[in-house]
């Protein structure tokens, strides 16, 4: 194999899978995506989990705040504390519209252009913010199109993708960050961007119950 | 319905896309992507014909030079002649890896954003370069795709992707465009982007057979 590409946001959860690709020596490029993101210190936190892992980092720009639509990209929206109403769907106003969506399609672009064999992304369908661009039968779509849409495909050699976490809970994802030596310190999760977690938002949240679910002191508070 | 968005590159099927959702009185936003193209002159085509309509344009940076691997983004490979020698799969080397993907991907959360209902898209499985994100079954399924990794999906009402021209010869496209009173004088074909169109690279060849089939003259040339 040709190694693979990560999805890194800079958050616990793409940093796992990075420290999942290096522990198995595919880890050969991790990409970035900077989309007009409120909370844009986790570009920085995620070039150093590059820096750290050593691996080739593409930072692509998009800028999703052109078009808004979410409390992470329009400033004239607040960001809502953790268990805040939300309509009848049950997806919040952080959700970005079709960011997975864009997120993977320019990665197996990139993987196809670079020949790197697979994708991996941090999408997490149990503890998660509700978002149904992380639920399985998404990604699962999601690969299938990818083959249709790529050379690689035609050639019967598919770009894969791989989500390890998909099952996992918060709880088990920070225990195997933790077995794993990934760089946790390093890792932003909170969507306000402020100079230190909120605290209250649905991403400190939920971090916060994943580390005291497994009975671990957040590294990246300390 | 609340109108339809349009991905418009300046060239001949996507403006005849655009001359369609006008037709209809749908056309509610044109989006062009600025990727790192070799031809840019057809970002300007772009924006000509969106002012043609009167409608607003977003122009969306993408920078797919970054990682090439495509004549249109790399400058160190040339654009071969059309008719030129491929290699096994018959894709040539102007495909650029997931563009049609990114595209659409990126167009769908601008229309979940703005509540636009619908997506024209100008691909076109006859008379095109044998790129594989044109063909009709990957358009199926990244529509079920978009309908998974979107709010709108889970709230019954998934982005509508439209590809009218799909079917159609290019000899058909010219006709019909010229039948709208689509604004074909203002559009680009050329993957080369010289001051003129070079005639021979694939994208002329087709455009030129095309008006040739229809017994049109090409107002672009004139």
């Amino acid at each position: 194999m040709s190694g693979s590409l990560v999805v890194l946001s800079g958050g616990l959860d793409s940093t796992v899978c990075a420290g999942i690709a290096a522990s198995e020596g595919s880890l050969r490029l991790a990409v970035t995506f900077d989309y007009g993101q409120r909370h844009r210190i986790e570009l920085e936190r995620a070039a150093a989990v590059a820096a750290y892992f050593g691996v080739e980092q593409l930072v692509v720009r998009l800028d999703a705040s052109q078009w808004g639509g979410s409390a992470l990209t329009d400033e004239s929206l607040d960001v809502p504390d953790a268990d805040s109403d939300t309509d009848d769907t049950g997806i919040p106003v952080t959700y970005v519209p079709a960011r997975n969506l864009i997120f993977l399609s320019v990665a197996v672009g990139i993987a196809e252009a670079r020949d790197v064999d697979s994708v991996l992304i941090g999408v997490n369908a149990l503890d998660y913010s509700g978002y149904p661009d992380c639920r399985p039968e998404f990604v699962q779509s999601f690969a299938a199109t990818a083959a249709l849409a790529l050379k690689r495909g035609v050639e019967g050699r598919p770009v894969q993708i791989r989500t390890p976490l998909l099952d996992l809970t918060k709880a088990g994802i920070a225990q195997l960050g933790i077995e794993l030596g990934a760089p946790l310190h390093l890792t932003w999760s909170c969507y306000r961007g402020g100079p230190k977690p909120c605290g209250t938002c649905d991403a400190c949240v939920l971090r916060a119950r994943g580390f005291a679910d497994a009975g671990l002191t957040d590294p990246s508070l300390s």
